[in-house]
């Protein structure tokens, strides 16, 4: 019998005791031995509860309790939870966490810490909810090179621009919807500026190319500019606007960005709608894979900790070889060196004459043109290029008043 | 530093030569130790390779060397295949295999073999070639209680449909350019007929509900009397069509069938086009996961055997949990127990008197036409019938000729 103790009873930690407790059977037999649920931290009382006797305030009573080996955290947010989950480390105990935000900013050292006392810290729900993608990423594609991840990593904007381009809706009526179906949070600025993708690509490249990557390296764009008028563009593009984080292996590092990009139709992330997440990796051997589920939720999330505790549970002498090591300086280049295609719609009075102009700057440029799309605008699809030639292209244009300009995903 | 045998210097073997080879330092990083590709075994000699000094043609010479300890089989076909896995397994040598013939018909009992003598035999690339699907499906899902899986799992077959949904290909065309490009062999009856995704599909299936499910148990039509008429049709209900392979839980068993189904535009699979495979997996907890990739080809095929072997290096003295036991009477239940909503073509004299006739026997039908449609035709969608109550109704319906049956996926 294994002890185990749960820190935070909200959403995803409730998930992970319930199928602790109605899948007791099952996974015993994953894990070759039974897990006992034997406390919980919360500050709120749950009297109801039938395991309303496991609860506890006090930390001390679980770090200090030398029977529980495997400890959950899914308390969320980075204090306590990287205080709670040093100690327990510390305190020889594996630990399992759904905490994106902890493994983003703690991750290298805390897996340090794991390693320097043989024991395992796992966080496969940090990324994707229930989708397999740690695990596999790092074991199943051990004989590949890894060139680049791209993923749809945040339900809740995907939910909101699939709104936007299935039904027509604004951004403020897609975001007023997800926030009644409850997929955005009242304060929606993690999700809708995409700090929260920034996260978990974060993760994702960091255990793909061996070195910490840190969520202030990384330039990150979120949805909130994205109009209806973007995604009409885009439709007329041949594709759909989709908040992407992505990491591409370079010589010495990685670019990492997350924004908004038009993916073409052809895209096997293109179709992966609603809430669901997809995550999709680039190996040298292997091709393009992808994973496609539901990025959130308490039982996708709380299966995929479950899966971990029962992972620990049968390496509790030997380690798990998912690794990586501390940031470094340089390794994250800027995302700026890194060319894309371009979307740029500007201002005109006169489109035709706008279009000569555009074509003198830019070389080959494809222009785009939408029905009912507003007067005075024109829009032109441009060669890959970087951040920088792009700003001394637009510069050369003078005085043309640039409206937007999108990425596609390459 | 282990030393590894390959059986087979195929496409896939000589894949797995390459990949050891080239990419011996991040393997060895993987692994926690050199890996020395030893001996190849092969009827043929391959005079002008840089490692032609490894070939063999005799078995014994890897059987009975001791520093071999795991084989990579990659030869194909039931035997000697299964034979050389058996001697190898009893000579106490860990075994990685690629080949689905072999695991959908001896699987349970090597896997025994293995359990028996504390050593592994490893799959992944048996199913979905490149795409780690066995892996995940037992540990990531370890939490969960696996209600179904379905899946693309040909890539010929998925090719041909594709050229036929998109590009008006008749079948026959079709298969003709899937030839051309080297993905149909010059007998595809493997292919077209079904039986490489019913291998495949017995694969996961035994996987995911314990006990070994044959390919003589499971009902497999093959896409060979797909018409472009059925992809007109599926494309006004919806949807496209699709070679499935579709394993769903019982109550005490499961039914397993293999059949082109009309999927809904937005099912997870719709969209896997060209030669790529798709698996979902349902979970009780996770919902419905999608796994996707190319399900074939040297070097995605090649790296799962290497992720694979690499495992193995490092679980020399260790057991994997992959397991499931032998078949058993009763557990595959027969398919037409199983109900599906129906798309029926019949030949008709007056449509409007078919319509009539078809709405008194079936209830509530949905009529459907296409564009530039047959004459003297009436199709139909009806609700979900079991395949008894299906030949009940078609019986009611006395003189009408049914020209086509196709299910939709539900």
């Amino acid at each position: 019998m294994i002890a185990i103790a749960i820190l935070g009873h909200g959403v995803v930690g409730s998930g992970v005791a319930e199928i602790l407790r109605h899948n007791a059977e099952g996974v015993a037999a994953k894990a070759g031995d039974t897990l006992q649920l034997k406390r919980i931290l919360d500050l709120r009382a749950f009297p109801d509860l039938p395991y309303a006797d496991l609860f506890t305030t006090d930390f001390q009573e679980i770090v200090q309790d030398e029977e529980i080996r495997i400890v959950v955290e899914t308390m969320g947010g980075l204090h306590p939870a990287y205080d709670f989950v040093k100690a327990c480390l510390e305190a020889g105990k594996s630990v399992v966490t759904s905490n994106k935000e902890l493994v983003a900013a703690k991750g290298d050292e805390l897996l340090a810490l794991a390693r320097a006392n043989n024991l395992n810290f796992l966080f496969e729900a940090s990324v994707g909810g229930g989708i397999p993608i740690l695990r596999p990423l790092d074991q199943c594609l051990a004989a590949n090179n890894v060139l680049e991840i791209a993923g749809i990593l945040n339900g809740t904007t995907n939910f909101m621009l699939t709104k936007m381009i299935r039904d027509n809706m604004s951004f403020e009526e897609a975001l007023a919807l997800a926030q009644k179906l409850g997929y955005a949070e009242r304060d929606p600025s993690a999700d809708v500026g995409g700090h929260d993708a920034c996260r978990k690509i974060c993760i994702l490249a960091s255990l793909a190319f061996g070195k910490h990557v840190l969520p202030e390296q990384v330039h990150t764009e979120g949805i909130t500019e994205v109009t209806l008028e973007d995604v009409q563009y885009a439709a007329a593009c041949g594709g759909v606007i989709k908040l992407i984080g992505r990491a591409i292996r370079t010589e010495h590092g990685v670019t990492c960005m997350v924004a908004p990009m038009i993916l073409p139709q052809d895209n096997l992330l293109a179709g992966v709608d609603d809430v669901f997440n997809g995550i999709m990796v680039r190996g040298d051997s292997v091709g393009d894979v992808a994973f496609v589920g539901r990025g959130a939720g308490k039982l996708p999330t709380a299966s995929a900790v479950v899966a971990d505790v029962i992972d620990e549970a049968k390496h509790l002498s030997a380690r798990k070889y998912l690794f990586w090591g501390p940031a470094e300086a340089g390794f994250v280049e800027n995302y700026r060196g890194t060319a894309y295609a371009m979307l740029l719609r500007f201002a005109c009075a006169s489109p035709a004459e706008a279009a000569t102009r555009l074509a003198q700057v830019f070389g080959e440029v494809r222009s785009v043109t939408v029905a009912n799309g507003a007067e005075g605008q024109v829009a032109v699809i441009t060669p890959a290029l970087t951040a920088d030639e792009l700003d001394t292209k637009l510069a050369q244009l003078g005085d043309m008043t640039l409206l937007r300009s999108l990425r596609f995903y390459n």
